[in-house]
């Protein structure tokens, strides 16, 4: 391969020592002294690679290398190096270990591009510090204002504004950070898988088609509070027996749509929640993922149905609440299909897949072609100190990229 | 009538007004100043009425009416007056406020009975402050120790022992309370029916047959925490689908029995409840409510079956652990007849009841011949400053006692 093992671990350990946690995992939270020392180590790197280091108001690291026709497109690659709390070293990082080695791959191979090729390192991807989640690519696409920095704050109260200021850039310039999507050729990801589908059919690599629409709402069912031994069940109004009814069936009417549909009711609150009380109010979330916007409104419709039967059958009643609504999106066909020759040229194992969980290339999918490949995560763990992909297996998604961009960059 | 509706509406009003409770509602723990302040009320008019007034070690206040029958056995009635937080003025009191107007009924009209009588008011039947419900009553069958009252502390540490000592009860005599049964001859209680059956039928007196049975227990579904994105609906263990799928069901189990079971889980906790997390736990209880002992073990077999199959289906795993078994007690018959002869005699419309709920009546029963009748509930409502019943409606009650008394007490 031509990609190099060595240096790929070596830059993943490294970066895995810039973390705030005590307790195990990584915590490396958007500008803290963390962030700091391991954009330090990024920048390090990219100098020995005569490259045109910048960085753009949102606090994204650029690496550009100058593509040999002067009028072609931009071709951008990375992910992000932040981290939730508790998290793992491969969660962002592999994506910019990825960029980081396919620079040097370039570089010590002599290789130009027609396109100019840049190393992306992006910040606050998973809003651990500011809630605010894929923020550099928000930026990148035009979706971040100054007010907004002004108004996300940290648990201390510390907005995004100031810290950017604390940090040495300028926050009343973010507008700035918006690229022009006439000068962007494509965004090129790579991530860890999260799931558990490559480990467990042996594929090396998982070449995402798209990432799946969300749409998460919140139910509340609303009963009366009665006493459990006085109260016949015909009188009763339980709010616990109606949720668990609707609750009961979302698993088949996911498995029904047949295209990886899925759902998941991941918070149940029961009030008051005595053992001798009958529940007044269940409160639960659905969070409905496809890469089919119908089969999302399909399901969600099937649980309303569901949530109007037995409401009316159990005398409750019931209040839904959106709390997010993304529609599907699709990767570049035509980049997919040079995931897709490249692996098989190698002689990768590969999988077609979803992305059950939105990244920085679902945002940057509104102003250029995206492409998004997995590597394996054991046993599919991830946002956990037992996150981990072997290097072997990250090296094989890297080497990927690599011989996709070179076909890319010189189209 | 033989009682007086206004004497039954100033003493619930009396007592409604020693109350800790600043929130709306009654609170009258035990042993507390509300305590006293209630208990000195009810002293106060036990003194006029030339009874023999004592209190036992468990805080239990008695004014015993001699009977004609030197060798006759002694008639208990009453019931509690401690509260539970923020309840109403009614479940407890009106029982005690039914045994205080009868001796004053019997005084009025100068009837002497063969039997000997006795007021009987008790603490902590509902466990508010120490957490040990039917209290009084378990001190009476023999059931309270020392230990335990070393062991039973409220929020603030303090033992019952304790609190006993400081109200000038020596709670080392604690076994003193226990009655000897071959002394008693009965122990009649009245209470507020707490549910809805008796006010939607427009009955004036629930006559209880009775008390049902209540197995109790937590039941603790294991997951596995996986993405709600990444994980396909075939590779997950999902704790909340998993109980949903158990729960969705008891209702229809408690019915089937077709006399009276009810089931109810009032409490389900989900861990780690967040909205894009499959949850790798849920925790919940069952509660099981029958006249029948039977229908109790056929309810809950079939919970477990279901537990079995649906955590096989859903690679999940499950544990219980039992917090409550108690099995239902039937009320004397002869006095439940002794209730309907006079009932029809007045000319009060009733209905034969199951109480859903433990009373001291249920314990009372291990050592003595018990009689329980309900008064109605509006609402169905109690253990809530909304707790209400008409003083009408309780007066018809301490009617039919007072009718059922005169005739039990000179058999």
């Amino acid at each position: 391969m031509k990609t190099n093992l060595n240096r790929i671990k070596k830059d993943i350990e490294e970066l895995s020592k810039f973390n705030s946690s005590t307790e195990g995992g990584l915590t490396r939270f958007s500008l803290t002294k963390e962030d700091k020392m391991a954009r330090d180590y990024l920048k390090g790197e990219l100098e020995k690679l005569n490259l045109e280091i910048y960085e753009d108001p949102a606090g994204t690291l650029f690496g550009r290398k100058q593509g040999s026709d002067k009028n072609a497109k931009t071709i951008l690659i990375g992910s992000h190096f932040d981290s939730v709390k508790n998290g793992g070293n491969f969660d962002g990082p592999a994506g910019v270990v990825m960029a980081l080695e396919i620079m040097r791959t370039l570089d010590e191979n002599n290789v130009s591009l027609k396109n100019s090729l840049e190393f992306v390192a992006m910040i606050e991807e998973e809003g651990g510090r500011f809630g605010s989640g894929v923020f550099g690519s928000r930026a990148m696409v035009g979706l971040v204002d100054y007010e907004q920095l002004e108004k996300n704050k940290d648990k201390d109260g510390i907005s995004m504004a100031e810290a950017f200021r604390d940090f040495g850039f300028d926050p009343s310039k973010i507008k700035e950070a918006k690229k022009d999507k006439e000068e962007i050729k494509a965004f090129i990801e790579l991530h860890i898988e999260q799931g558990p589908i490559l480990e467990k059919e042996s594929k090396d690599i998982g070449i995402v088609e798209f990432i799946v629409g969300i749409n998460e709402f919140r139910v509340t069912i609303s009963g009366k509070a009665d006493h459990a031994g006085t109260t016949p069940m015909d009188m009763r109004s339980d709010a616990v027996l109606a949720a668990s009814k609707v609750i009961s069936k979302t698993g088949e009417y996911a498995m029904a749509e047949n295209n990886g549909t899925v759902v998941t009711v991941g918070v149940l609150e029961v009030k008051p929640g005595a053992a001798n009380i009958v529940a007044k109010e269940a409160v639960f979330t659905v969070d409905i993922r496809s890469k089919s916007k119908e089969s999302i409104e399909s399901v969600k419709a099937k649980i309303i149905k569901d949530l109007e039967k037995i409401t009316k059958e159990t005398a409750t009643s019931f209040e839904i609440s959106e709390m997010l609504n993304a529609s599907p999106v699709e990767m570049n066909p035509s980049i997919v299909e040079m995931f897709k020759k490249s692996a098989e040229e190698i002689g990768f194992s590969y999988k077609m897949m979803l992305s059950g969980a939105g990244h920085d290339a679902m945002i940057m999918s509104q102003i250029t072609d995206v492409g998004l490949i997995f590597v394996p995560s054991k046993d599919g763990k991830s946002h956990s100190k037992d996150e981990w992909t072997d290097y072997d297996q990250l090296q094989k998604g890297i080497e990927l990229v690599y011989d996709t961009i070179v076909k890319l960059g010189d189209e």
